[in-house]
């Protein structure tokens, strides 16, 4: 099981994969459900080997912030932060779906870093990785209205879930943006009076996705 | 020389110093001089042993924003993008006082990351510390209004300079908060109003550090 979820699998001795596969756990989290939450908690690796994962931020004001998600094979590094050197940050996962992930011991897989060159360069690159996203994120948050950002949102929620009917609330939706609920209720009355959604009960249906495309898009400018 | 800026130093061998040794370059900048313009060049591993350099991101709509200031012993990695996997953003590198340098070339270092997990552990700590940087960075954004965040840096550059009297233009200060110079201005004439800052020719002079402090820590609520 291990095998296929690490690329480093095939470098690491019998020993080192035996400590793994010893001190691995399956755990299951229902759509919801809080996965790691931050402070100085350390749940160890996490791996989801199926569903989806959303690793968010809180700002000074209490607000979220969505960084990034996860997929299967998408480890999370910064739930095993009390092994990370230097990161001095919090960010907190939760199931986006119905989620069954692996979790490797932080101890485990701090020595098998300090003992293989390839579990070393592996986490590097999947901080690397991450880095990429946030810097990603800053971005768009620096560049874009918060018009063009919930036009973003809406459309890339709109691909995950592969459905025009988006089973979000307002209050959702803020906290992807780490924004207001009021503020963003106000943009999708305007997007309604557009004639770019309709809001409904808990949701929100997409009705004209090339004009919300392209609200994302122009608002790069 | 290398010896006294690479803690990993003592964990090499003869043959993977004496590659750091031949490869490794000295180079002076003077303030103001760009140092890494990012894109695809590969500039290598960047190391100041004297000065100030400060790294800077490009947004979308071309502004700049500080990220972090590099001061002797911390090292630039990614001016080497090159040979790092899943680094996929850009980060400009300019000398902010006459600085020298060493240059450590790409690709001896990623043969040392990939021989030796001290090399490839130390390079993930990096990482994980200048991803600090940027997510605290990323919260102020977020979390701060303008004048809160202007305060904080006035604040800053004045403990990095040594002195109440900066040298610093409002386009400058507008660079570092990813902001646009007529913002920064309204808001100097803000504070001079308040008898907070005195404007003069490139130039400002900090005239109640204590009131900008408490604007500075004020504006997290």
């Amino acid at each position: 099981m291990l095998r296929e979820y690490l690329p480093f699998w095939d470098r690491l001795t019998e020993g080192q994969r035996r400590r793994l596969e010893e001190g691995a756990a399956v755990r299951r989290f229902a759509r919801g459900e809080m996965v790691y939450g931050g402070g100085t908690e350390c749940a160890g690796l996490i791996l989801p080997t199926e569903g989806q994962l959303r690793a968010y931020m809180l700002t000074d004001e209490g607000r979220e912030l969505t960084l990034y998600r996860l997929f299967p094979r998408d480890m999370c590094l910064f739930s095993a932060s009390c092994v990370l050197r230097g990161i001095q940050f919090d960010v907190l996962v939760e199931a986006e779906r119905d989620t069954t992930a692996l979790f490797l011991p932080a101890e485990v897989y701090q020595g098998l870093m300090e003992e293989s060159a390839a579990v070393a360069n592996y986490t590097s690159e999947l901080m690397a990785d991450r880095f990429s996203e946030v810097m990603w994120r800053m971005d768009q948050i620096l560049s874009k209205k918060l018009d063009g950002r919930l036009a973003a949102l809406l459309v890339e929620e709109s691909r995950l879930a592969e459905s025009a009917s988006l089973r979000l609330t307002h209050d959702q939706l803020a906290r992807h943006l780490g924004s207001a609920r009021e503020v963003v209720s106000r943009l999708l009355k305007d997007f309604q009076n557009d004639g770019l959604v309709r809001l409904g009960r808990g949701g929100v249906e997409l009705l004209d996705l090339p004009a919300l495309e392209a609200l994302a898009s122009d608002s790069l400018r």
